[in-house]
């Protein structure tokens, strides 16, 4: 085997950089080795920073979460890293002693591979659950993935499974101290409903960042945006979100600062970008939704709310028949656990009132249903009860999401 | 308006009585009052009591329940009732203030027209939500309504909605003492998840019972039956369960005596039984399922782990494609917040163990295929960490479900 030595230039000018090959010092690969049963499609690819790079990463809830999950929570924690190493087609999840074995293995291979240091490469894969790795094609893959620095397409290629579209993001941020970048890249299968599908994305930015402070940001962003297309409880084996930050834009981010508020927000704006495209690529959505709760008593009972208003199969199903069922919207607010109040709760849809203080407009039931005809649907709920709003994006339930996950096969 | 005199005898000796009719003295009715969009269908129906009976019920926890909840809620804490009114094809939810005043209208003008009592008429409706009463067609309803000795089923009939067959049972219990009955009849329109349907279940029993003990009853059997098809927070704006008992058998259930034991156990056998009818006859369901959790910490956790599996989209579809996917039923129970350890999980479909201790069986999966083809699929999933099991049933998610709820029309 031989290694592939990465000579990066510390300012690399590629010219048609994108998403996360955008940033300084990142380079990316995406390949096909064979571990997707199409035998054609791209399943491994890898991230990697000519220089250590701060890691801050969230990760699934679920108790039986994939090795590959522990293993990168701990060594993101532990050290700076080096890059990601990835896989789809396999979530190596419920595979016993021997899928922990070989994640170890992974890491060891890829950190020979590029010429990294020990623990210096973090693992993500998505696919199917119980089915162990095949490491021989490991082995060969990481020996055909050539890293370089305007791969980032290849990489976002590699990852997806059931997506139908690629997706990536950049943004360069401008601040009194000069310019720095930020690039993602992510995958669903999109739907909204969080169990259906491994939700990973990855961000890098060449702002330099503390450890502890970017661990603040991801959790803080993470919870308004990927948290509010999914419901923490139901997260897959093997979700996660991962931000490497390796500093070589020089344009420091102190917590308190300016900087560090435009830093949030830039973050924020990168994760919503991705979170919505994932939305949109929903596994047979053919409608995009965005549900807003304001007026909530506090900003938990917010997001439930929203949150179980766009989750709700009566709603997505209302969604896709293109009927202002606002009945469905109400019982979904009600059961979602918010205080509600049913005299002073008023609920549009787009700008059309279809219920006012706890009144139905039937009158507007017409002009409701145009709204509901856009490709872009809008519910805005009012509590009334508290200051605390929030966003939830969700996408309709058609028949074609049935067909997809009965007819994928074991 | 002319009021129907009531006249049943104490014995009565109908001999095709089935049913909620089935115990002595209770007598029912279901006509066509054309509140639903179909003109022939039946929509209105009561059940009536000769003498006054002792009634317990669960309601929704909707925080938007309907009037008719809260008035029932009400009416059966604190007075003997003489029977319920129902109707369907409209909820009567979301319906503000005129909504209110129309179920304290349809109560006297039940108790009126059937001779009764002020206050002495619960009252149970389903259908849309958000649209007014037409107080004009329950009222000349109530002129055609005959209540009969034999008329179980043409109520059975006034409640369903979407539901596809008609859903009753009736049983005979033996004690020392003779012999009493107990009848149902109950409406879904059937889908697991809780936020697809109203669910509305009726009990009768001439079993001579204390309210308070019957108050525990019902609330301990709906845990582990009805409440085993849906999840506490996901119940509709409609959801009760009442029973019924008046006594007339002169069978007296003492509070810890044999006879109470064998009481609850039937009172469960009866609900299990059309709890099991609701899921069978679920949206577009073509498959039926028992999700068993064994070993679990404690009985919530167990109940929430076999639900979580359960009313899982990518296990139901799953199911729908018969395909033993198991890693979909494994990262349910990862998610569901059970404690879970996975190197002391097992999963069987039906007898064929596919993960053993941890470990994925991957040469039984051609067995588990064949037991995924089978129209009643059972999972059995055993934790190892405590002692505590449960059971929740489910149905599979089919293309059929989409077009039933997208088509459904506001």
């Amino acid at each position: 085997m031989h290694s592939i030595k990465i000579e990066m230039s510390i300012n690399n000018n590629c010219h048609y950089s994108s998403g996360i090959t955008y940033p300084q010092g990142f380079w990316a690969s995406g390949i096909c080795a064979g571990i997707k049963k199409n035998k054609e499609a791209l399943d491994l690819g890898a991230i990697i920073s000519s220089v250590p790079a701060i890691c801050s990463g969230v990760f699934t809830q679920n108790r039986f979460c994939a090795p590959s999950v522990s293993y990168s929570r701990k060594i993101v924690k532990e050290n700076t890293i080096r890059g990601i190493l990835i896989n789809s087609g396999n979530a190596n999840a419920g595979t016993g002693q021997e899928g922990i074995l070989n994640v170890l293995k992974m890491g060891e291979m890829g950190e020979k591979a590029f010429g990294l240091p020990p623990q210096s490469l973090a693992i993500a894969q998505t696919g199917i659950i119980g089915v162990q790795m095949d490491m021989n094609k490991v082995q060969d893959g990481l020996r055909k993935l050539n890293i370089e620095p305007c791969n980032s397409y290849a990489f976002a290629k590699a990852i997806i499974t059931t997506d139908t579209v690629v997706k990536e993001y950049n943004a360069e941020i401008t601040t009194l101290d000069g310019n720095y970048r930020i690039g993602g890249v992510a995958k669903g299968s999109g739907m909204i409903h969080p169990n259906m599908a491994t939700l990973l994305a990855f961000f890098t930015t060449d702002a330099k960042v503390q450890k502890e402070f970017l661990d603040k940001v991801i959790k803080e962003v993470t919870d308004s945006t990927f948290n509010m297309i999914t419901v923490d409880k139901d997260t897959s084996t093997n979700d996660s979100t991962f931000i490497m930050a390796n500093g070589l834009s020089n344009i420091e981010i102190k917590e308190g600062s300016a900087n560090a508020i435009q830093f949030t927000d830039a973050i924020k704006e990168a994760f919503i970008n991705l979170a919505q495209k994932i939305v949109r690529d929903g596994e047979g959505a053919t409608k995009f939704l965005t549900v807003n709760v304001f007026g909530a008593k506090d900003i938990e009972q917010a997001r439930t709310c929203a949150r179980a208003i766009a989750a709700s199969p009566l709603v997505k199903t209302a969604v896709h028949g293109q009927d202002p069922n606002w009945g469905r919207i109400i019982a979904a607010a009600g059961y979602s656990g918010a205080e509600v109040n049913v005299d002073t709760t008023s609920l549009f849809i787009g700008p059309i009132c279809i219920f006012d203080n706890g009144t139905p407009q039937g009158q507007n039931l017409k002009e409701a249903n145009l709204e509901m005809h856009r490709k872009d649907v809008i519910f805005n709920l009012y509590l009334n009860i508290g200051e605390a709003d929030a966003t939830a994006w969700g996408c309709d339930l058609s028949g074609q999401y049935v067909t997809i996950n009965s007819e994928y096969s074991t």
